[in-house]
């Protein structure tokens, strides 16, 4: 390289190449495939028209091959490439913390650590599967990627994944949240990424729904059929999805596999992760529940949900769509109806009807367990961790440090306590000033 | 300790015992003071009535001794409290990363490297001080701190630090940003600290100014009016001040000692930081400074203010007051004068009026350099690192990274290049979306 004047394009064709620097040990090379080390198999997604185990011929259109391959894989590693781990090292090992101070302030015996996402660019776990997303997709040749987003943490971490690897990123978001929270707006423009309020005048979903409602506050259930239908035309665009799907869970394993390693010879006795479409809770649980499987440890892993939103405490585990408008594959998994509507929690990661099928399958084989924590314990359980620890949660996770709390004042031995900090609350700041 | 059902008081008495664990050798043991290798000693805080350098007795109504100790000590090496090296290891090593990709880029030979505040929980440097500044005063029986705040990053900094050391924390904000910005007020209140708009009903001055103009926007001069008065009258409380005395200086070191370490045996030409009141500038470089004064390296150390208030490059160097009201001690510093209103700029901690009479000396004996950079350029280099390292600079930061990649820009060998970044602009991002 040779030193130069003018402006280069930030991003580049290169960019999908690795730099070739290397990433530090403790980065992992592996994400973690619960699917091989399932006692049964997880039930297959069905194609929404047939009723038929789909094939990767139906989700071409919206996924590239490579990601569609890892849905179906049962492979117990998946390497991590070069690339994607070169970017990881941005931010990653994610720390492992002892909560020593906590710990004083409950006055427990229990031995309390947290895995702390907050620390990625955009502040949550999201980057994690946006990086991988973005990485397989621009490897086959896809120039735009489209998103939907309610509060706009899941399109700000994929317009951070186009702006590194050289990608188109389109956002639309729930208009509700576009128009009363502009801070998760600017950072997708920050990085690039384009974002429109949902329902527009860009698409004949949003077209057709503008014409008939045209005060919509909007949803997300609309917002995806926009996306899907913008990536569905373009033959150089695809679909991407933050949650549910079982590439998205394997992506984030990399928060568990770090976690194995940081923990060394401490085997947890329980962990507790939030669980709203459930990748955050996977990733970081999957690795631990495959050394339950085949090693016989046996640390508890619990799900921790909005009592407002309760789908694996509250719903059945049967097929049912993704979508409100019912074009998205079918899912076996526990849900509250694809027609059910959550009450406007704070916790707007965790608003989702259903839970990602291989959680539902796993939660349903008896390997992991469930509560549902209401609002106002939730923010008193991040306000203290606040207070305690300095990090002030963000609202979904505040629902894993709500149940760790209640556990570790209970507790009268030394066990260990993990809990899974999924990202920080500093764009959320006016639910802890209303809570507050 | 038992199991309890109750909720404990979170911080107690005991909190300024250490908690006994072990911190990571990588959290630094001693602050530096650069007092102990400068050629010519820096001239003296001046009393405002008298003109006769200061002594103890006339800071001991507002600091603790602790702090007035350190803000005249000579010694090369300070000891970190372990209490507050405990707290530092919530966060701290903070990250030095090599920016690999910025540098592709760029098409520099350049080795551009980054050591990165941003990870801290209120999101800058400013706990550094914050959590030293708490901890004397905690220590001295002190129960109640006194602050200003403009834009309000350090009135969060101080309420993290009086959370975490049972300090009641009380903070004037600037009523234009109270009213226009409350993120950075929620955050305060997270943390348990009480926020005041200021000019408030609550102090004597405050009274006054709103008596003579009701609808005054307020100031920094008036909101460090309020809090001095408050922490003057009563016994139990003190003021604390987030920048340019020595004892401020002297905490953010702790930065510049990781870096030292980190970096080995990479030695920087250049290092690049923002300075508004001088203290994240000095934290980073005077580690560095120090060693070229022993050791004979050349590691050229530049300052980066905004060219809207450009104290360095265009102030002069004199005594000067350091609030608009001349209460305060006369300080020898590159000043545009007490009573200069820098306009309203997005980097709104780079807004003041005077710079740290150490960086200001320094500067003076030609062992420090400094540049102006425009808003707009600052900006525009803000989005090109946001875009290559994923990281969205804080607004003051974006002018350290704008010299800096004007300097790589231009290089034409491997040089070694340190960026000073000291905190992440989430907070900032209507600022951003106004620039893009």
């Amino acid at each position: 390289m040779t030193a130069t004047d003018s402006a280069p394009a930030l991003v580049t064709e290169r960019s999908i190449d690795p730099l070739g620097f290397e990433v530090p040990s403790t980065v992992p090379t592996h994400w973690y495939n619960l699917a091989a080390d399932l006692p049964q198999p997880c039930p297959p997604a069905l194609h929404p028209g047939t009723r038929e185990p789909l094939g990767p011929e139906d989700l071409a259109p919206l996924f590239p091959m490579a990601l569609i391959a890892q849905e179906v894989s049962t492979e117990r590693y998946v390497e991590i490439p070069q690339t994607v781990r070169e970017i990881y090292s941005l931010w990653r090992p994610a720390p492992l913390i002892r909560a020593h101070r906590l710990e004083r302030a409950l006055g427990t015996p229990a031995r309390i650590y947290y895995k702390y996402e907050g620390v990625s660019p955009a502040g949550s776990h999201k980057p994690n599967t946006a990086i991988a997303q973005a990485y397989y997709n621009k490897l086959e040749g896809v120039t735009r990627l489209t998103t939907e987003t309610g509060a706009g943490q899941w399109g700000a971490s994929l317009s951070l994944a186009g702006a590194l690897l050289g990608l188109t990123v389109e956002v639309w978001q729930v208009r509700a949240s576009y128009d009363a929270k502009p801070y998760r707006r600017f950072q997708m423009e920050a990085y690039g990424g384009v974002c429109h309020s949902s329902p527009s005048e860009l698409t004949e979903a949003g077209r057709a729904i503008l014409a008939a409602t045209p005060d919509t506050t909007g949803s997300l259930g609309m917002a995806i059929s926009e996306a899907v239908e913008v990536a569905a035309e373009d033959p150089e665009a695809h679909y991407s999805l933050g949650s549910v799907l079982n590439h998205v869970l394997l992506h984030q394993t990399v928060i568990g596999q770090e976690a194995l390693e940081q923990l060394g010879d401490v085997v947890p006795d329980v962990i507790f992760g939030c669980a709203g479409g459930g990748s955050n809770l996977a990733g970081l649980t999957f690795p631990f529940l495959g050394r339950n499987l085949r090693e016989g440890t046996t640390t508890r892993l619990v799900a921790c949900e909005p009592a407002a939103c309760p789908s694996l405490t509250q719903g059945e585990y049967r097929y049912d769509h993704g979508d409100v408008a019912g074009l998205t594959p079918l899912l076996k998994m526990h849900t509250l109806g694809a027609d059910f509507v959550p009450p406007p929690i704070h916790a707007g990661g965790l608003r989702y009807h259903g839970m990602a099928p291989m959680v539902s399958h796993a939660v349903n084989l008896g390997l992991m367990e469930a509560v549902a924590i209401d609002q106002d314990t939730a923010f008193r359980a991040g306000v203290e961790f606040a207070r305690a620890e300095g990090i002030i949660p963000a609202p979904e996770s505040t629902h894993a440090v709500a149940a760790a709390i209640a556990h570790a004042r209970a507790a009268t031995t030394d066990e260990v306590v993990l809990i899974g900090l999924s990202g920080n609350g500093v764009l959320d700041l006016p639910s802890y000033g209303a809570y507050v």
